[in-house]
Order: structure tokens, then sequence, then C-alpha cells
């Protein structure tokens, strides 16, 4: 099963589009954790990392088809922090649930392959490839965010990989910064660089779909330009959409209706901070506070879910 | 010192402008090395990537101001890989090479910020900015390169990491690969996109110049497109350049020649496997072969040490 229907038969199964963002960082951990580890090592704070990530896991399994770690917050706490990666990988994928790994890597040619061999290849994506899930790649993931600066030419190895394991990943095309557009909106020949990216995603997806019509290269569109978002949607029919920006960064469940197809699925819509550290918000603060910091991450989970079910 | 500085002094000190590049590979690792952990787990061969990296820092320590390690091919073994990625860049950071880690990292905002406190600062450059050197950043590089495709915003925070710890950046402006221009060369307004970018990348540097003119932003511009690479030297006159493409991937000494000022500083040409795996070039593999590794590795530095200094 390649890695566009199994993201698609999570949505179904779980009746959600949310991606939850991983993004641990030291100051935001709720209390329990932060206080057990101030002060101490990176290992130390790398385990606290790998606890807070796998009981959010173990909290949102059932409710949402997909994990996104940022692996910039991981790499902040230096090689621990990339063995708490792995090990975060390797925990949600075994509780079922997609995982998208946040690196926005990419590079030329055999160094591109570097990466996709690295990253690309979860048991579950090997085995469906028809490969032995003993060699999963060694972090383990389903899919991985990759820039497109470097041309066509480095996006392909990643396709192969795609190809041999099942996998995925989700090309840079709009992003949700305010700053985004400096590149992204400049316009030649008529067309925007953003829409230039998009042909190319579409183009590598040729040859290569699903029998919903999905292929393996999926593409980042901000929740914050929903024009933009409308318009990608269209150039990019067989992409599955990776939707960053919603909650904290100002997108609304009516701004990222557009990302979704006729049957709800084809998109995931990520937030990070506002279900990771939903303890911290006034809405749940006061019920859960920090040491609930757990009930205060489903409950953000579930009213995320009903925002986005309202409008779908 | 700002790294600007110290790069260009560490050219002056060394006489040369190469940059080895540290690209470990499995297959091509010196047989002794590659045949003693054949067959073993990710920790064995990130034992041998250790060992093989810092063999090659002893070798050319005297010979070259500056490594780049490329972090794709430590994370192909996934943790244990970062693990040896932190090991080699300390023990060449300590040894007194300057170290460009090659990530082409990037992402918005604050997860920006994450990158650049995770890599940018060694004791070398927290001392000088009058830091703690007991506080370098996880990772302890002098610099790392950057992808601009996220805009301005997502440099931003690269540059004031730069400024806290005299580090330095080095953003993608035209890459070494034949499909490189794929959006590098479309053209808005009548300005090429890699043209825009290192505008950007010299406003960044404004207000920032060192005595010798030179800012933290550096630019990457690959040796294949020697006009190019004339035209950016000229519009980003207080960069260093990180000129790849020599060697393996066709650049000449003559097309390299442009990169560098008129005291022959502020660019750094860079060979990978052309000086690492010299043991099974033609030229030097009946001389020296894998068991005399290192004295090939010696060897092609001093011979590009040669090309490049007939010249300049």
């Amino acid at each position: 099963m390649t890695f566009s229907t199994r993201i698609n038969e999570a949505i179904s199964r779980t009746g959600s589009v949310t991606c939850v963002g991983l993004d641990p960082r030291k100051a935001q951990l709720p209390s329990p954790l932060r206080d057990a580890v101030e002060g101490q090592s990176p290992d130390a704070w790398a385990a606290a990392y790998t606890q807070f990530c796998c009981e959010i896991v173990d909290v949102v399994k059932d409710l949402v088809p997909c994990v996104k770690p940022q692996a910039a917050f991981f790499e902040q706490l230096g090689p621990a922090g990339m063995v708490s990666l792995g090990e975060v990988i390797r925990y949600a994928s075994e509780a079922g649930l997609v995982v998208i790994t946040d690196g926005k890597r990419n590079d030329i040619g055999s160094t591109a392959t570097a990466y996709a061999d690295a990253y690309l290849g979860s048991r579950a994506g090997i085995s469906a490839a028809g490969g032995d899930p003993a060699t999963a790649s060694p972090w383990g993931s389903d899919s991985l965010t990759v820039s497109p600066y470097l041309g066509q030419d480095s996006l392909e190895p990643f396709v192969e990989v795609c190809d041999q394991r099942a996998a995925g990943i989700f090309v840079l095309v709009k992003t949700s910064n305010p700053g985004g557009g400096y590149l992204q909106d400049l316009e030649s020949d008529g067309k925007t660089i953003y829409r230039s990216v998009a042909e190319l995603v579409t183009q590598l997806n040729a040859g290569r779909l699903d029998p919903d019509g999905y292929g393996p290269v999926g593409a980042v569109v901000g929740a914050t330009y929903p024009e933009q978002l409308a318009e990608l949607r269209e150039a990019m029919p067989h992409s599955v959409l990776l939707v960053p920006g919603f909650g904290a960064q100002g997108g609304a469940a009516d701004d990222v209706k557009a990302a979704l197809d006729a049957s709800g699925r084809g998109a995931v819509i990520n937030s990070s901070r506002g279900i990771i550290f939903a303890h911290a918000r006034k809405e749940y603060a006061d019920t859960f506070g920090d040491a609930r910091w757990q009930d205060a991450v489903r409950a953000a989970t579930e009213d995320m879910n009903a925002q986005l079910g309202a409008v779908v």
C-alpha cells in the first residue's frame, strides 16, 4: 500500500485530518517534565523530550492520522536529541500513526539519495513495498519534508526511494511565514515561483498514482494564504497536502477547507504548539494545567478535530 | 574575531583556499576501515566514519583552512551517525580547522532559531564573541549552510545567532548541480532568482562587516558555472564564498579563480570525493592504494593546493 493510500486510509479510519506537530521546546515543556531535568545534561533533556512526545502519541493515536516531529528541536539538543528523534519516530510508527519527519532536507544528486535512504522507509512502508521490514530505513519515517531550491534533479532521488519503500515526500511549495513570498511569490513569465514548483511536483507524480489518484510527492502549502491554498489544490490534484500554520500562526478552519478533496481527504492540517502545549493555553490551563497536560493535549486535539469536522 | 576574519586568517596562515569535504560513504571507505565493520551495526559503522574523518583532519589540518562535514552521510547511519558527526566537528575544531557544517537547513521563525542555536557556535567563535566557551552550541560548528527558499525572515534568526557567537552561514545562491537552474535561473523583472538571493545576502551583511569588508553571511556558488561565479562575486562583495563542484563535479582551477578577492582570500573551494577517496583515483591508487589511504589524502590535498595556487 503506497504512502498516499496509507495516509488517506488513516484519515478515513480516524475521521480526522489533524496532524499533530511534535515540536518539543525546553521552556514550554509541562512543569512536571521540565522541573525533573532543569539544569541537567542534554541526555537528560533528550529523555524528557522522548517521554513528552511518546506520551502525546499515546493520547492522540486513535484521534488523528499522523504526527510530524520537527527535527530542528531535537537537533537543538545535539546528538542526544537525534537519538530521541529516532525513538519518537519509531514509537509513533509502532503506534500505527503515519510519521512525517519535518526536516526540510535536500542536497544534490547522491547526497539527496543519502537523505532519502536515511529517512524514508518505515517498517509498514517497506513491508507494503514488498521489502523486508527488518531493513527499514535508519530513521524509519513514512515521509519527509523536502526543499525544492536545488531543482528537479535534487528531488528525483527522493522519488526513487519513495517508489522502492512506499514512502512519501512533502515538497515546500508555499510556506506559512510572512516572508515566504520573498522568493516564492516572484513571477517569471507570468507564473509565480511557487506555481513552478507546484508544476514540478505534479510532473514527479506522473505514472505513480494510487487508485484514488494520489502519488508519493506531496506538498507543503501554508494555511495562512487561503487563496493560494485553493489555487494550489487545483494545480496539484495528485498531491497530499501538508498544511501548516493552523492555530498559533493564524490559520482558521474555514481557511483550510480548500485543501481537502471532495471526500474530505487528500490533506492533513498541522497544529504543533496549539496542541502539544495546550496546558498553557487559557482555554485549557484552568481545567488541566501542567499537572494534567496529557488531558489538555487530548482536549485540544478533539477540539481541533471538531473545528475541522464542522467545515468539511 | 568574527567568522569571516577567522576563515580569511586561516587562508593566510595555510596559504590555501581548499576546503576538504568530509562525505563518508560506506562503499568507498578505504578497505582497512570498511572490512573491519562490514555487516556490522550502525554503531560500528559510525565509529568507522569517526575514525576516517578524524584521520583526515590529522592529515590536512596544516594544509587547509577548513573542512566541511556533509550531514547527509552521517544521518544515513541514523542516530549513531549523528553522534559521529558531533565527534568529527569537535575534533576538527579542536585541531584548529574552521568547520562548515553542510546541512542545508532552514525553517520558519523560531524553528530557524532552533537550527541556528543547534549548530552555530564553536568554542573559538563563542570565545571570540565574548561569551563563555563552555556554552558552545551543541554541535559546535563555526558555520552552517542554509537554504533560502523560505525567505528573508527565515534567514534573519541565523544572522542574529551569528552576531552573538561570531559564527557564519553560507546561503545557497547558485548550486553546482545540472538541475540547479530549474528555479535559480528563472527571471523575474529581468533578474534571476539566484541574483535576488544574492541581493538578500548582501542586505543581511549590511552593518556587520569586519575590517576587510566581509560579513557573517556567506554564499554557496558552484564552480560549474564560472560566468555566474564572476557575476556573483561582484554582486556579493561582502560574502565569503563556498564553492563546491571542483574536481569530481567538473570545476577546474581556472573556473574558480573569479571567486577570490584581490588578496587571494574571500572564498574557499571545496573538494570532497577527490580528496577523501583519493586512494581510489588512478593518480594515487598505484602509489598508495587502500593501505596508505592517508598518504593519498595528503597527496591529493597538496595537489589541489598547487593547482589553485598556480592560478591565484
